[in-house]
Formats: C-alpha cells, sequence, structure tokens
C-alpha cells in the first residue's frame, strides 16, 4: 500500500522531536520477484497539521518553551510574552558566536538531514541515492549528509552566513534555517489589503501555504485589523512569520508618509517584536543621496517599502530614519530574537532597470548596516531583486556575498522578463531557480496575479509550489546531500507504472492525481502499465522494459 | 485607443508581404503634457487566421506556390503537388550552397528583424530600445539588426547552422527560420492518439496551438486517420509541421515493431513527404552497440521512436535500418526539401540517467548522420533532452554543437527536476530557458499534463505560452538585437497604469486581463492608477512617480 505518512525524529533530548514526511512505497514486480522499495523520507514543514488527527482549532504545541526558559535569560511579560533581561542578547547569533549549540541548532541539523543518514547505510537501495555534481561554486557546500551536525550549523550561523528566524515569543515554531549551505527555502506572502481579503481568508491562506510547503510566511497586510491579522497568524504558523513594519507604521498616520517619524516606527517594532514576529523587512539602505539615482529608471522605485521612505526622506530634505536610527533598531532585534531582513527597496522594478547604480548603492548600504547588525549579534539576511534578465542573474548573488559578506541573500523571483503577466510565477521561477543555484537562500514566491491582482487560494497554491520546483532543482544544482533521492525515487516508481507512488512523492500529489484521471478515472488504470498519453502499444517505458529481456 | 492589429512588411518583390502583430498603444499623460507612445511591432506566426476577417474555413493562400514553381526544378504530381526533377536538389541549404538567395531567406530575414530598424531611427524613443548586453557566448550573434540581411540568413543556412523547413509540398507555409544566431522558436505537439480526441479536436487545437504563437507544430498522431488528421494540419498550417513518421509506420505493421522493414517505411516516407511534411524525427542513431549502454539506468528508454528501433534491433539482431538506410533516407528528404530532426532516441528519462553514456553515444552518431546529410544537401537539426538537473544543462548543447558541427540544436525542456508532475511546464521551462540562452534553436514544448495524461486546449496554451517565455527569455540573454523592446514598451506602460497596452502586449492578452479584472473588473480600474494589490495608498509606483516632483 503507498501511504504518505508523518514520522518524527528524535533528538539528543526528548523534546526535540523532527518532523518529517515518510512515502511508503509499493513493491516492484519484476522478473526476479517482488522486490520492496524504501520508505522515502521528506522534508516537511506542516507542523501540527501534518498529524493526521490534529484539530486546527486546537492551538499548536509551545515546543520552544522549554528551550528559550532554560536559558534563563528572559523576563516574563503579560500574556504568556518575554523579554530579553537588560544586558541579555537572545539571538541566535549570539549563542553561536559563545559557542553554544542550542536546541534550535540541533532542530534544524537533523532536519536539514531528513533522515537520508539512515538510508545510506542500506546498500540494496544505493541506486536510489545516485546523485550528480553540483556546480562549481566560489563557496563550500557539505558534501556528505554527514557533515550537516548541530556544531556545524553553530558555526555557520556564528559566520553570519545563516540565520534561525526564531522569536523567544513564537513558541510554536518549529526551527528552520536559511543559509547558502543548506536546502533553499521558500516564502510565501499573505496579508490583508484595503481592497480586498479579511482575517479569516488569511488565516485559511496560512493553512494552505503550510500544505503546500512554504517555509515562512510575511504578512503583509494593511488596511484595518492589522494587528489581530498577524496575531492570528502568527499563533498558528509553525514556521517563521515575517512582516514590514513599516506598513503598519503608515497606517497609523494614516497613509501619509511624511507623518512618519522613528517614534511611531518604533513603537510598532516592539509591538510586533513582543508578538513574536521571527524577521523584519527594514528599509535603512534607501538613502537620500541614493533616491536621484533612479531618476533615470523606467520604472522608478518599485519597492513599497522603498518608495515610502524615499517620499519621507525627499519631503523632509533628511536622512532615512531607519537608517540614523539603526543601532536603535538593533537593541530592539536583539531583545527578541528578531532577525532582520535587510529591503532592498531600490530593487529594479523592470528588466531594463535591472544591475543599475541605484540598486547596487543601495546594496553597498546593506553591507554597512549588516556589519552594524552583527556586532550587536543580530541576525541579517539581504534582500535582492525582482526583475532581472537571465544572463545578468548571478551578479545579483555575488555581488550580495560581496558587499554584504556573505550574509544570506533572499530574493524576489527574479523574474526573467517582463512580458508574461498572468505567468510572472512561471518568469520569475526561471530567475528564482538559477539564483538559488548560485546561493540564495530563499526565494519570495511570486503567484500568477502579481502584477494584476490579489491571489486567491489557488494563485497561492500554484505559486508555492513552483518555488518549491525552483528550490528543489537549485538544491540539485548545488548538489546538496541527498536531494536527488526524492527525483530518483519518482523516476523509478514511473518506469515501474507505480502510480499511487508517483502522486505521493509529488510536490502536488492531489494535482497529479487529477490530471491523471482527467484522461483515464479508473482504479485499474492507476495499476496499468501504459497511460493516456501514448496508449499501450506506443508505451515507450512498456517497449523499453520488454527489451531489458533481450538485453540482460 | 490601445489597439493590436495586423499589419505586413513588404519584401524587394510584391508576393513578400511578411505578417506582424503592431501594438498601438495610448499616450502618456505627463507633468510636460501629452507624450505619444511608438507602435510596438511583434513577432506573429497566425498566418491569415490574424487577420481581422478570414475565415478560417477558407484554405489558406499559396503563398510560397510562385517561388517554388519559378524555380523550375520540380515535376507536377497529381493534386497540385512537387517532386524535385530528377537531378536536382530542391533544398534550401542546396540553394544556399550554391549562393543563391531564395524568397524563403529574404522573407525570415525581414521576419526576425520584426521591423525594429524602422523605430531605431526615431531618437525619441531610444530609451525603449536600450537592452542589456548578452552572455559571452562561444559563437557569434548578430549584434545589430541592420546584420540580419538575407545574405546573412543564406549564409548561416549555407554552414548548416540555421535550416528553413519548407517542404515543397506546403504551399502554405510561412517560412520562418531554426538556427543559434536567431529568435529562439517553438514546437508544439499535437496529434491524436489511441486512447483518446479526434481529427476536428486536433484541427482546434492547432488553431489554438497558433494563436498562442507556436512557431512549428508537431503531428504525433497514432491510431486510425494518421493520414487524414496529417492533411487537415498541414492544409491549416502557416507553420512547419514535423511528424514521427515510425509512428504511421507501427501503424501499418499492427504495433508490432519486430514487423517493421525498410520498405513500409519508404513508402510512409514517401507518402508524408508528399503531403508536405516539413521535418521529419528520424531516429537513425539509435544502434545496436548503444542499446546495452541503457542497461544500468533507472529509466531506460523513454523515446517512444528510439524504443521502437530499440525492439527492432534487439529482436533481429540486426543495425537500425534507418541508420543503414540512411543514404536513401536523404534521396526522398531532397526530393521535396524534407529537414532532419535527428531523433534522440536514447535521451535520458529522468534526472538519473542524464547526460549518461547512452545519450552521448547517440550524440555522436548524430554528428556522423549530419555529415552524411549535409552531403546531399539536406537541412539537419539535432534533437536534445528531456531530463537534466541544472548544473549539467548545458553540456548538452556545447556537446551538441561539438559533435553535430554547429547544426541547430532542438530541445524537449529539459526539466531540471522530476519531482513535480502536473507542473512539468514549468520544471522544464526553467531548463528550456537555460538551454536556449546558450544556444539552443528551438523548444519543444511541455504541457501540465505531460507524464500524466492527454492535454487539452487549455494545457495547450500553457505550454506553449510559457514556452514563449523560454524563448523569449533565451532571446534576451543572448541578447539578440531589439528583443528587450517589448520588455520596455510593457514596463513602462505598467509605470504609467496603461493597462491595457499591457495586456496588449503581452503573451497572454485575455488571460492578464481577465486576472486584473477578477479583482477590479469596473471598465474605471483600467485606467485607475492603482491596482488591488497594494490599493491607492500603498502604490509604489504611485508614490513613486510623486516622487518625481521632488527630485527633478
Amino acid at each position: 500500500m503507498s501511504t504518505s505518512r508523518r514520522i518524527y525524529v528524535q533528538g539528543s533530548r526528548a523534546d526535540i522531536r523532527v518532523p518529517m514526511r515518510e512515502i511508503l512505497q509499493e513493491d516492484s514486480i519484476t522478473d526476479k520477484g517482488i522486490q520492496p522499495n524504501p520508505p522515502i523520507p521528506l522534508y516537511d514543514v506542516s507542523g501540527a497539521y501534518g498529524e493526521q488527527d490534529f484539530n486546527p482549532q486546537n492551538p499548536l504545541p509551545f515546543i520552544r518553551e522549554k528551550w528559550i526558559d532554560e536559558r534563563n535569560d528572559c523576563d516574563r511579560q503579560p500574556e504568556n510574552r518575554r523579554r530579553a533581561k537588560s544586558g541579555c542578547n537572545v539571538t541566535q547569533l549570539s549563542y553561536a558566536r559563545r559557542g553554544i549549540i542550542t536546541p534550535e541548532m540541533e532542530f534544524v541539523a537533523i532536519r536539514e538531514r531528513v533522515k537520508i543518514d539512515e538510508l545510506i547505510q542500506k546498500p540494496e537501495y544505493q541506486n536510489l541515492l545516485k546523485q550528480h555534481q553540483g556546480l562549481p561554486l566560489g563557496f563550500d557546500m557539505p558534501q556528505s549528509i554527514h557533515e550537516i551536525t548541530p556544531e556545524f550549523v553553530r558555526q555557520e550561523i556564528a559566520a553570519g552566513r545563516a540565520i534561525i528566524p526564531c522569536n523567544i515569543n513564537h513558541l510554536e515554531l518549529e526551527p528552520m534555517i536559511i543559509g547558502r549551505a543548506f536546502r533553499v527555502k521558500i516564502n510565501a506572502n499573505i496579508g490583508t489589503s484595503a481592497v480586498s481579503s479579511s482575517p479569516d481568508e488569511e488565516l485559511a491562506k496560512t493553512m494552505g501555504v503550510l500544505r503546500f510547503g512554504a517555509d515562512t510566511l510575511m504578512d503583509l497586510s494593511t488596511g484595518e485589523k492589522i494587528h489581530q491579522t498577524r496575531e492570528n497568524i502568527i499563533r498558528h504558523a509553525p514556521v517563521p512569520v515575517g512582516t514590514v513594519p513599516i506598513y503598519q507604521a503608515l497606517e497609523r498616520v494614516g497613509g501619509i508618509a511624511e507623518d512618519l517619524s522613528w517614534s511611531i516606527m518604533r513603537d510598532i517594532l516592539e509591538e510586533q517584536a513582543l508578538q513574536g514576529v521571527d524577521y523584519f523587512t527594514i528599509h535603512a539602505g534607501v538613502l537620500l543621496s541614493h533616491i536621484p539615482l533612479a531618476k533615470e529608471r523606467l520604472t522608478g522605485i518599485v519597492s513599497r517599502g522603498g518608495a515610502i521612505m524615499a517620499r519621507w526622506c525627499m519631503t523632509h530634505r533628511q536622512e532615512n530614519f531607519l537608517y540614523t536610527h539603526f543601532d536603535e533598531i538593533c537593541e530592539i532585534m536583539k531583545s527578541y530574537d528578531v532577525a532582520f531582513s535587510l529591503g532592498d527597496g531600490l530593487r529594479p522594478g523592470s528588466i531594463a532597470d535591472a544591475n543599475d547604480e541605484a540598486q547596487f548603492a543601495e546594496l553597498h548600504t546593506l553591507g554597512e548596516l549588516t556589519q552594524k547588525a552583527w556586532q550587536h549579534d543580530v541576525q541579517v539576511m539581504i534582500e535582492g531583486p525582482g526583475h532581472v534578465p537571465l544572463q545578468r542573474v548571478r551578479a545579483n548573488v555575488d555581488e550580495a556575498f560581496k558587499h554584504c559578506f556573505d550574509a544570506p541573500f533572499y530574493t524576489l523571483g527574479p523574474l526573467v522578463t517582463d512580458i508574461a503577466p498572468a505567468y510572472d510565477h512561471i518568469t520569475s521561477c526561471v530567475g528564482a531557480t538559477h539564483i538559488g543555484a548560485y546561493g540564495t537562500s530563499m526565494l519570495c514566491c511570486v503567484t500568477p496575479k502579481e502584477h494584476l491582482g490579489l491571489p486567491n487560494k489557488d494563485d497561492v497554491r500554484t505559486g508555492i509550489v513552483t518555488y518549491k520546483i525552483a528550490a528543489h532543482a537549485a538544491d540539485l544544482a548545488k548538489g546538496f546531500p541527498g536531494v536527488q533521492l526524492r527525483d530518483n525515487a519518482l523516476s523509478k516508481a514511473r518506469f515501474e507504472f507505480r502510480w499511487k507512488d508517483q502522486f505521493h512523492l509529488s510536490l502536488d500529489p492531489e494535482l497529479a492525481k487529477q490530471y491523471h484521471d482527467d484522461t483515464l478515472p479508473a482504479e485499474g488504470a492507476k495499476t496499468a502499465h501504459f497511460c493516456s498519453m501514448c496508449g499501450p502499444k506506443f508505451c515507450s517505458m512498456k517497449i523499453s522494459q520488454e527489451i531489458e529481456h533481450f538485453v540482460m
């Protein structure tokens, strides 16, 4: 029986239990008799929702509560919230630099290995573990699954090359790691806007997003009920949640960018940090002197946060207050372990504007801010574009590593052409795969509605699965240990006409099955040694299997 | 008023009229007053069906009849068919090598330039013509649109680096060119199978395929009525039509591969050539000695033609009759100007099998056959995979050029991962864009139903638009002169909220409009300076435009 089920891998202590999915496969029926196929373990972000009998109305378990409290470096706040004790720094970067391996670090090490070490020990399945060598890269990747230890995780974090976004007030979080030496991750954006959508809808989207495999969520809500929407999302999110706090700040000043101020922003950062937001996009790199560089652009400034800050700077003829108050921002971040996602407010909004002076001027500033954040032991990742033609994609990640000292890079696509609105999940998947292959650590999903309208549930599903493709193909290209196992297992199932195993091993089992059944719905067709594409007489795989009798 | 309309560009003689699409744009409303935007010309494959008042029930015009008859090298056959006179060679390669510039060559030169030379002369629109430099490639690309002359086309054909598939019995054909120095093209597969679909449905698909922009069609019909289906398709196709003749041969012997023979194949090649098929996929590279190399594969032989020939070879313990009779095949091809698409019968069917010994052994044989075909002045392109992880994609096109002497390369994807059935248009678009950027000349569309079932009309549309993305993004990456114009024009329209111009300039105007209208259906929203994504207050583009007042 082909089955997809939740399993847990136990860590060094009872409360480190890392969730995974496991596909139990059918046997192969060969000339030499029946041969079993191994269970295939898969990375799984769905948290408690991925358990067979978990009621999604129930609160998520507080898996991190004990880990955090044991460290004894937080003061308790009302409503089971926490803040670092005066003089304490509660960031994973701080622990890593102090040589401490936290439960969070061990959790992600086990998670990244996805139990493949167990399969490696079984000689009969070695053919499934074959993998092509990765790209030659300008940095080291683990060459074997055994290198991915908690200590390795600690080192990558200490060096600033990886982050675990994990606010001490996000007790429900199952830790995950973002860094080029690890699996490429994807983020999905959700959020209410003034024109459409409600908090309940956003919660339903959150569930969908987890089901299809987003590694983090960003709540980009604007409009009313912004606090309550975020609360709903965080409390139901076993994955890190990011926000762009300037959106809420702008709501608070009635949408008038000129009326923004540091004191308003500070209050909002505290409010969101206390709620448990795991990373903040902060557009502190949009400097007064950069703005004129965008003047000759075809499409100006297309980042919302970038445009808001540029407007503020130009109106007041003053330097960006996020830049001038950056140290104070760091003080807040390190009191909760909120990670920076340094926003690229001047990212290109079109192929024409890609890799221009405005973009790279800001990137230099982000490098300066990265160093400043690291002085506070605050975790940092760097945001990147956007819209870039294929031949200029790689330069983006190379430049980011160079100017931002190998901090993890996190991009939105990039789209490799502007001519396909309604298909921008695809135009951007091409760029995302490419930039992921060269070391970008996280890819922000783009849905088919990008540039056209607000995504609905189906659009979000399409966007996420498309980006799972980009992330996985990038992992293959980097040669991350063990990732080709899933391709191999699915291909073997395909060649042997094990349709149900194919569906379970695929990124979207439901849709794969539905497409198969569109043409051949009968139950028998799922064991048939042909399909509707060629029919029985023309099936190359059937002929090919028969040829083996001659060859062998 | 934003409009999309058919135009023609006149060549050196009255009957060379090259169809294009032209987008008439709305004016920009700026601080400095109203500024016009130029008409944007687009490549258009839709033939007479793209004319406003053409009745699709009418036969297509015989635009090539005079060109062919003037050459006076054909004998007339019944039903207005033709065959080369004894001793004559009617291929474009033969003409090119004799220094003759045919009307077909002039037609494609004009077509590739897409009228951009006219826009270049207008200084006020230079900003729209900005383009990023292309990739450094191991071969020369035209550096300016002016280099793309009929003589340039002739030289590329004479060198074997490009082909114009144009059977002398396909009078309805509007010539197009396949070669790395030109725009990347896409092919769409259609065809009946034993399990599903009818000739009428296939004709409806043909119309759809042209509407969304397939540059060539392959009729992969199996089952009954194979001749009539093909006749319908060719007579309604202004684009080249390719086939895999072994499929019809297999039908004729009742599906028993062992019963195939050269004499049956010869008859079918003659039958199809006389009908007007423009290129044949011939699996002559699957040699007896290659077949054991596929033994260790995870997924054996997945090409239908390859599996059929392998079975024949193994049963008879004889060399592939397509290989042993290759000279005779060339004799038929050159009598009608049918081009070879040398099939890759041993292409990998999974990531695991990519770039293996079996695949490259066959590629060497295809090189040998290329030279043989060229001795007959028969045009050749080379087929490629399939399934290849991103880091090994480029080697495929590099090896093809090396071993097949720069003959045009034509690939199916490749898919860069196997884990996403139902999304293989996307997994393969990533590989297709990449391989196109490095010089692959034509990309065979993959639909969402690949590996699962027969595509319906919507699937074919999705597959084609996805591959238009790959081809265009590859053109941008190669730096083909003028291709970024469409991106720039669409981006400028986007920044100025000219929604209708955006829709018209996009690859799928209907779907783009539909997605926009899903959230904001009112007519006024198509002139509104915001959209549903951010709402009016949070629109970065609106803020960005307002900032210009400060900056400038």
